[in-house]
């Protein structure tokens, strides 16, 4: 099992911006549908072993954590294009508007679900089945990572993440890396998946 | 040097299509806006050693061949986003409407041309400088292959490349892979990208 998590600082946590132009209203959003075409999609084929949580902290109601489950999704529910995943977006923070309470999550399509949980949340549940990596450049070079079967990955957007929440990854997390460049996270993902393929056993 | 070559044989050959439904309307240039985002793109910054060759056979009016100079292009021509590449696409279209001549390019921005050139017209420019691998996942693994400093990528679109294409590389192209499932032309090139990056010198 691959759970992939990526904490998104200026990502719309409500449905307020402009598919037109996502780049420039939604903070960046499009990056998140990368993210999830990298994680989830093959070539006529989708990975049902993969686990992805879009942590949002954008205005204007942060946080919203949205969490996408292979193993439940339908194959059809995810598409490569931006817009069709920019969609299922909307939908989620659609469904979020007026949900109480910092854990309680409300399913918005078979295997899609969305709650106000922080996330150091996201980061604890991953931790209870999974170990972490955090993924950045000057971490530990992947190829030399002896990986269990169950593993847990997080990224920034293309700020990188706050400093507090390195230190509250500090010690729980192994921090490794893909190469010495600074590389976009949905770039980052798809090596990620290929290069786990190339083990005997994948996770 | 790295160059990228993709044949899209649906890809539409002029500008028909809806840029609010990319999939649906333009016989996949999503997947040719994500292949230029995973070629070009690092996290706040470009690949200047980077050619693209689009290799467009949709209707009404093929072939269209688009290349992406990285060494000429201004890095903030290409964004990462899929609707401001599709807008690129869209002006080199235009660019080539009433193009006459088998070879002739039209230079649309700086570092984007246009042209009438065929898919073989492509391949055969691309070995006069480069050795030239077609991306496959019957091919041999990639990190068992000894790259030289110029070098050429075939990877063929979501139907991949027809017999008769496969039969003209078969002698000039060595057949490589990333791994045996079949997996998206962008991920393939962010792969290789961020493999290539970790060889000592790199291609």
């Amino acid at each position: 099992m691959r759970t992939f998590i990526v904490k998104a600082n200026k990502a719309h946590t409500a449905p307020d911006f402009k598919l037109k132009d996502l780049p420039g209203t939604s903070g960046r959003i499009d990056l998140l549908c990368r993210f999830l075409n990298s994680a989830f999609l093959l070539s006529h084929g989708f990975r049902k072993n993969v686990r992805v949580w879009l942590s949002l902290y954008g205005p204007p109601n942060p946080p919203k954590a949205i969490r996408f489950e292979g193993q439940e999704m339908k194959p059809k529910t995810l598409n490569p294009d931006e817009l069709s995943t920019a969609k299922l977006i909307i939908r989620a923070l659609k469904a979020a508007e007026g949900l109480k309470g910092p854990s309680k999550e409300v399913e918005v399509l078979p295997g899609i679900y969305v709650s106000n949980m922080t996330f150091e949340d996201i980061v604890r549940r991953a931790l209870r089945g999974s170990t972490l990596y955090y993924l950045h450049e000057e971490g530990r070079p992947i190829t030399d990572v002896s990986f269990p079967q169950n593993v847990a990955f997080v990224l920034g957007d293309h700020e990188g993440l706050r400093k507090e929440d390195e230190a509250f990854l500090a010690g729980i997390a192994q921090k490794i890396s893909v190469g010495r460049k600074s590389y976009l996270a949905s770039h980052v993902v798809a090596y990620v998946n290929i290069f786990l393929d190339s083990l005997t056993p994948p996770p």
